[in-house]
């Protein structure tokens, strides 16, 4: 068998920073599969596995080849479905979608804004090339002007994470006693903000950062191999 | 056996609108359960089985007291686990508190300051006695001042209803093909203003309330029953 994951980097292959990737990455381990990493840059994305996909991560297992990080932690339930759960049962498949929706439109932005001219200093030539216009045109703003207001995003990052705050106070996982791929959809996040940002908002006594370093500590520290960016 | 569940009422008892109330309705409808209304007034809440809780709802089931919407959802699936599940799984059990806290950070606060003198007009004399400077208290302002402004909470309720809208463009409930507790939980909230506002803010060719309505028709138009006060 042979699994392959195609994830995100720049000049260093080592530190992927995609948050897709990063979910991805986690719903592996989380089955404990072995697999390969295969770094790509963003220029290089349209040439994966014959153009398939603009985005990254994709998976390829042996024939089957699964584009989108929700796709492939579906893809792993099915073809796994022995080794740990990723859902937790149907209810908890369905119910991820609503938290992938809640960080993918509340946190993603401000973490975007926050880390994307440093994600810029990581790149070759190629992709600084590609990179600067696609997002200074996606976000209406020089990448130096979104790193300049970075600082004002800190509070409103911090103020909408309380959610999480109150199930933390409750349970030590998202996905309850145990982290399930709830867990990562948000670790996700936060771990793209570790490994590409000058900037680390959460404070050591927030709940959050002992439910983010667990997750730092899963599957054998799987995302400590990649150490933070500060 | 006798299930009884104390909800919450002005001076119509039978218009009961707490959103705790309506998850816990739409639980017991879910498991297809028959039960009591007992309808309290804010007022009457200390006194409800010996003073056990100052909210509602409270689930009395033979000998046994339930307090909290969310832990009545958890004792009817054990209690009655052969029967169509709440949650859908362990990891949609523990998922769910993720959406119960969202709801109830970023959904609550908004739907409070629209329909908060509404419902302030809905009491009789001694719960307005009660309300009115509880209330005031709590928010920091004047019924009216809240009142005033609650045209400007309308767009923020909408736009915090974009994770949901990201998910019915793929399933038709929260919980997947059907619904679950984490439908009730938002539903609830809505609910509340539904049945207590003199303003509504959904537009009817929004998703969200394509999703509300068919919350609304199910377990026989549980949710109809009572009708919208606008």
């Amino acid at each position: 068998m042979s699994l392959v994951l195609y994830t995100l980097c720049g000049t260093d292959p080592m530190r992927h920073f995609s948050p897709h990737v990063w979910k991805a990455v986690m719903a592996l381990k989380h089955k404990g599969l072995d697999f390969e990493e295969r770094p790509t840059r963003f220029t290089e994305i349209p040439g994966i596995e014959g153009g398939i996909t603009k985005t990254v991560p994709v998976l390829r297992h042996d024939d089957a080849v699964v584009v989108d990080s929700f796709a492939i932690a579906e893809y792993l339930e099915r073809t796994w479905p022995d080794r740990p759960s990723l859902f937790g049962g149907e209810g908890g498949h369905a119910s991820a979608r609503l938290i992938e929706a809640w960080s993918f439109l509340e946190l993603h932005p401000l973490i975007r804004n926050i880390a994307v001219r440093d994600i810029w200093t990581m790149l070759d030539d190629k992709d600084q090339a590609y990179f600067r216009p696609n997002r200074e045109e996606r976000f209406g703003a020089t990448l130096e002007a979104l790193h300049e207001g970075r600082d004002a995003m800190v509070p409103l990052l911090l103020a909408r994470l309380e959610p999480l705050r109150m199930v933390l106070a409750r349970q030590a996982f998202i996905g309850g006693e145990g982290p399930l791929f709830v867990d990562y959809i948000v670790f996700g996040a936060l771990q793209w903000l570790r490994v590409t940002g000058t900037l680390w908002p959460l404070k050591s006594d927030d709940i959050v950062t002992g439910w983010f370093e667990r997750c730092l500590d899963l599957h054998g520290g799987a995302g400590r191999a990649v150490p933070a960016r500060l």
